[in-house]
């Protein structure tokens, strides 16, 4: 019951908003067909420059997936 | 005079907003019992997900305090 | 054609807003001088503090540029 | 023949009794579904604190997948 | 409500007996005035050796306690 | 549209000839079964020793894979 | 008897002098309010310049104090 | 006579018993030819895994030997 | 004379040969417009795939120049 | 106004006397080309050795320039 | 039987040919004095440079030897 | 000629003087014992407290030795 197993997988999600709004990309397209996400960290926040601008961020996570019974 | 002492203290601050509030949240909460709180630096970006978006915003930040004389 | 060579500077931007525009900060700033930026990635967080509030954010970036022939 | 090719998955396993015990939980869930798992490396050990005790132990381990022809 | 602020403090704890047993040392001798201690991560295990045989190990653990309101 | 999802994974190739090579056996093994492979980084690179001298490399990658709308 | 506990804390000492000055600053200051320090270790050297010179330095060490019964 | 100085070597042992056990068995080992061997640090966790159960767990650990007058 | 200043930077070469192949197109391309490089040290292995092949070895560099009196 | 930018460097200084003063060989010299230096983090400290003894001390720093408007 | 024990030595070899070649040379030179070398790990890899070209590659590998019965 | 190979070996000194001084202990009584030791590299600085002021300092330091043919 309280033995749960997780699994961890790694994401990259982009966005021409913000880094906080690459993270909720990633996310809402995984869970169109992964189950069960209950945390994530960011690993890397990297970025697109054109023209001295941020064309689009690209934040990296780990996600931990609880593996279901 | 120049010779300040700095103790430097980790806080997690929690926001359904963003990782920045993320941050002024642990901060504001800290400076209702510390004074002197100076710079700080964040160490670990993480969150809760439900339903595939992100519940909120966990940040860890490294605080340095100058002790007084 | 395909053998680019890039070369990595580090910069740090800070801003009164947000984390994500301490970066913008950076490059705004870099493109008056400098040319063919091509993407970034976020190696520090910072910032300082007063009364309990983010006074600013200073984010350190490396940026790539690519040497022109 | 000796050119094998491995696949590296993360799984966090979790156990009242014991840290080591939090690994072997995680490679028995996980061996229901997958075959040839090699060997495993652990990336960090948590755990959960009531009253002054431990929960459970969270352990965190690479583990390492022959891939099958 | 879901925005709790948490507070990351070091421990070491020794044991004669096992690598667990040190964290449960540190986590009950901690217990006696810290209160709200939540979860943990065990960041070094070290130990002392005397005639080719572990004397007593010590594990370092970073512990998270929830800021009272 | 310019919002793409990556999904990283790691691989661990084995080649006699060179640790470039050990990367090929893998990427190579893998385009079998996955589609949309897009970069790689190195993460580690080891190998067996027979009577002093190299056995074969092994070499492991993180690969980047874009998710399909 | 064997079984101690100890708790790290991060200082950061500056002298003008030298980098192992602002070391022992940080303990002299330090030993004013905390007993029973009994080592330390530097996680960090940095510093302020002026014309080209070193201002004063800056050095971050952990030190460990044991938990008294 | 305070002046010590040590070399610090690095071992793995392994154990089918534990990860504790896998120290035990490196420092055993080492201790039937080298003297003085004073404190250890885990530097590296892994396992072999068969039918989805630990085989054996191997233990790296620095050790520190002083070296004699 | 003995105490010369160096300064390091980074770069980044491409090739579609060999990862040791990208470090030269690096240097080669640097030598055009500096002078005194003394030695590099490899940071960061990545690379590009096309149909599960590598398409070229990104190879980053740190390199030491001497900085000339 | 307190949107400053600053350019980080890599330099490493020797000296014969001591590692501090390989920080203040590598600030002087760089001193005679750079302005508005800031500060610095040492990342690196090494030496050469001659006849068992410290030829001549290596130290690389960070040093931080803020870019002038 | 299957609690062997091993012993991880650093060696630094060096080519004028290849990186790869670098640690053939280390491994060649250390069988003649040293038994049981059973694997390798790449821990850095860095060069000399001359007229901007690769003078030689300059390899450093931890080599896990078995310690005989 | 130019293909030497070096093994690295890891010492710890302390002195009672300064953290320099602490390298140089353990450079002068390795070098009773070892021929051609090359470079060394600070991998750590530590310390013991005693009334508030450094008992003696502990620094540990990689040493390259240039085995001989």
């Amino acid at each position: 019951m309280t033995e749960h197993v997780y699994k961890q997988i790694e994401l990259t999600g982009s966005s021409t908003q913000s880094s906080d709004d690459a993270v909720r990309v990633a996310l809402a397209k995984a869970s169109k067909t992964l189950r069960n996400m209950h945390w994530f960290e960011v690993t890397e926040t990297r970025g697109h420059i054109e023209n001295g601008q941020v064309l689009h961020w690209q934040v990296t996570i780990k996600v931990g997936l609880r593996i279901e019974d």
